[in-house]
């Protein structure tokens, strides 16, 4: 009962997030034929190994002239230079799609270089991901039971736009639509901060003295706490520059908690303390019973 | 060819961490009776029921006279004011030590009371928890591969010292024991910071306009990164204030790092950005590998 999606599929970029969706939608019969691009051709030839892939592509304009869906899996701060090569080449008809973090920048880049935002052009975000890279990880299950956002403007073609709504559904994924200031806000505060915060504790417990005992004596709360401080550096190094001003704000805010914090620590204002851990704990375990009905709904 | 480790065992703030103890020494039948104390009433009905106590305490000056191994499971704060009862009314011989994540303020605060360290009391922290609470999610396998950190002073006493790590040893951790200043700061950056950041964060996008939206939409790394925001409130608070100062000193170290990649962002130095990227995501992938090696020396 599957209905097709494409026949070609060509996906630049070619990584965990690109390669699961290219497996997930050959593993449903949803796509004849899948070519990938990308930087470091090991990547290539380990999607072809994998089943990801049916070709690696060397002549990039030739490849985005064939397909019927293109996918851009690249870093955000090359996704406005992929699109006007994909709008020179490509075949009328066909449909692109991003998987960027950061959409705002994105589409200001597009107005400055192509003067408006295609309208074959349906720009979205998948949430889901791994502190896993690279196209061996692909994983057909990793959009079920997951959130995508689409931000389509106002001349963002309809047909395109049911497509890869239809696309992202096939594979298991809710389809959300949102503004594009809203998705870059809300992503800051969800995915951009924790990420730099991350970064930036494992970077200072790095730098201290007992750097190796530090390490040594970190437990489970560190790991999961750490995780994600594993991720790709030149995607979230991208990520930090492209909605910096939305990072800028909720890292502002973020440090105005932490002063407090600090500061009844300081006043030894164990009230304070406990009041703040209190609405936090209350907040996350919120947060649990709502991720545990989500996964209920799809049993 | 288990040797036992004592008779009766009283732990007193019967939780999570105490409970799991009493449960994995049951099992492995080196206990011959566990007795448990705790505000909560329910939590020994709950630790009766699922056979991790045998009875509950009423008369705590009765019940510690009683037991030959005292185990404080109670937050941070509250050790020496215990300790002091314990003192009171032990019966010779017996040997107490506790589980608490801060150690120099617990010997400050025996040096008030009691007037120095008993030489019957062996400080202890094992390195292991969740974020889940209370005596029925004990878990007999916790401490399976998991370090524990004693820190005696100069005048414990060797025999309740030699008791207390084979007793650790029984229920598989790892006992290592270290100097309380070096403890109390590594447990500041590798645990009491990374708690303060995940309950400041979840408290400050709780406080968000669209905080609805925001928990919505938070996926894989937001989960594990503030997991351990749903950790027992009053514990925290106890742990902020009384290792203050080694928090409050790797916080501003924290801060600094942060206010670097402000910086880097507000000035688009994407280098500055990706070479902290960079140094953090090799630091986080060594300590992965160091963690698969210690998992599998136990294989």
């Amino acid at each position: 009962m599957s209905v097709r999606i494409a026949d070609t599929m060509l996906v630049i970029g070619a990584g965990l997030i690109g390669g699961s969706l290219a497996l997930a939608l050959r593993q449903r019969n949803l796509v004849s034929r899948v070519t990938g691009f990308a930087r470091r051709r090991e990547q290539l030839e380990q999607g072809i190994a994998a089943g990801v892939l049916d070709a690696a592509v060397d002549d990039l304009p030739a490849a985005i002239a064939e397909a019927d869906i293109i996918v851009l899996g690249v870093p955000t701060l090359t996704v406005a230079d992929y699109l006007r090569l994909v709008a020179e080449h490509r075949k009328p008809g066909s449909v692109v799609t991003d998987v960027a973090s950061v959409k705002g920048e994105i589409a200001a880049m597009l107005v400055t270089t192509l003067g408006e935002l295609p309208d074959w052009f349906v720009p979205g975000h998948p949430i889901a991901g791994s502190e896993q890279s690279g196209i061996a990880a692909a994983n057909a299950d990793l959009y079920v039971n997951h959130k995508v956002i689409l931000t389509p403007a106002e001349r963002t073609d309809s047909q395109a736009l049911a497509l890869i709504q239809r696309m992202w559904q096939a594979v298991g994924a809710e389809v959300v639509c949102m503004d594009i200031v809203a998705h870059d806000r809300i992503l800051a505060a969800t995915s951009h901060l924790p990420h730099a915060l991350a970064f930036v504790l494992v970077d200072t417990l790095n730098n201290m003295p007992e750097q190796q005992r530090i390490f040594e004596f970190a437990a489970g709360g560190f790991r999961d706490f750490t995780r994600i401080a594993s991720s790709h550096p030149v995607m979230w190094h991208d990520i930090m520059l492209s909605n910096k001003q939305a990072i800028l704000d909720v890292l502002a805010d973020f440090r105005g908690h932490l002063a407090q914090l600090e500061q009844a620590m300081q006043c030894d204002d164990g009230a304070a303390i406990l009041a703040m851990f209190e609405r936090a704990k209350a907040a996350r375990d919120a947060f649990t019973r709502q991720l545990n009905n989500r996964q209920e709904e799809t049993l």
